[in-house]
């Protein structure tokens, strides 16, 4: 395996916390074909067998739907070292539930079902690792699924702050995802989100100091929110 | 550990395909503690902790989203015997994405995520049932999203049979899931869905016999969807 190949997996989230000696022990087992794709291209489509857990090396890709009338909806920006749809790998029916299309030029390996419950056995930090991820997933599209009842930017943050103050248990709750991974829990893009945010801070609803949120007019978030609900 | 509970556990997805032995072998594992909560007691919140694996040795509850102006939107029914939460147990946050309501009375058995590693290594289909038990509610929860798109239940059945269609490559596809899950995944009651079937079938669009549904006029589904696009 090539140098570059071999520090990008090393930084892969299903190798998190091994030793550089324990990870060269296991990354002998790990295929080195690499398939390349163009930026713009389809690497594979909803409904595609996923029998192999393909590794991002290098670039980005989308994950999204597209109904039949071609309107698209991005589900999530994977980058590398990724791991691609690691949760769908195992299911009954493993078929990729979105499509992928390449956003950058993208370089992807693969490892077959076999090789990774092999990599479980021989270190449990990988499993727990891979296991993480699969949460981590399910978890931010329970979120985007909950996120989508609320039509505007302002009322999904308003939400999400009152949410993040009661699970902190403190008016100045920590933002603890990138405003990246945000807006695409929203649904939105990064700039649409900034604006909602700064709107709530110029109207002096919030205060936003580094990765801290001040609520100081709590009433107004959660008149945000209640307005939606009467509206309906 | 009681009959009941044993016969009922031995019929949980996480212990599909063990023989009888196998599974009186593995089964001094398992805490016999039970958690009972009455219909309509909240069994837990979105947002606690999730520390050990809960399954449901009788009666059912209702994952589901409440937002702070009290709106509801359930995203699954669990019924006994299955495993709740699965994907979140090992999430770097491990919080649960749902509410968890009690919709009959509920018994619940919980078990430490150091007891389900243990039952990984000692049976490795354990842990491809837990696996492939993630990865079909990560699915579910994908599809979910989908189908949150299409406004009415007749569009929401109109793009879920072209895509049956599409991926068995019959005009003829089989409705591999029941309707009560199919009605779960659209986020609608089983009576609007069985209307909406009913209706397309007294429109001449389809015509089911038994899980088998033809599609009789695929021009006027596809117009469906795109109905749906072109009133945006």
């Amino acid at each position: 395996m090539e140098a570059w190949m071999r520090s990008t997996l090393k930084r892969c989230p299903l190798f998190r916390g091994l030793s550089n000696d324990r990870f060269d022990q296991i990354s002998g087992l790990l295929s080195v074909g690499v398939h390349s794709f163009h930026a713009g291209s389809q690497v594979a489509f909803r409904g595609d067998a996923y029998e192999d857990l393909l590794i991002i090396l290098s670039g980005y890709l989308n994950g999204e739907f597209r109904d039949y009338s071609g309107k698209v909806l991005k589900v999530e920006t994977l980058h590398a070292p990724d791991t691609v749809a690691s949760a769908v790998l195992f299911a009954p029916e493993n078929v990729l539930p979105v499509d992928l299309v390449a956003v950058s030029d993208v370089d992807l390996i693969s490892l077959s079902r076999r090789v990774v419950l092999t990599l479980f056995h021989k270190e449990e930090q990988i499993l727990l690792n891979y296991l993480s991820d699969n949460g981590q997933k399910l978890t931010l599209l329970a979120e985007k699924l909950r996120f989508i009842q609320f039509s505007t930017i302002k009322e999904k943050i308003a939400n999400y702050l009152l949410d993040l103050s009661k699970s902190q248990g403190t008016e100045t709750p920590e933002l603890r995802i990138t405003k990246e991974k945000l807006a695409e829990v929203f649904g939105v893009t990064r700039p649409s989100l900034s604006r909602g945010f700064q709107q709530l801070c110029d109207a002096g609803v919030i205060c936003q100091e580094g990765s801290l949120i001040r609520l100081l007019q709590r009433r107004e978030l959660e008149f945000l929110v209640h307005k939606e609900e009467k509206q309906r």
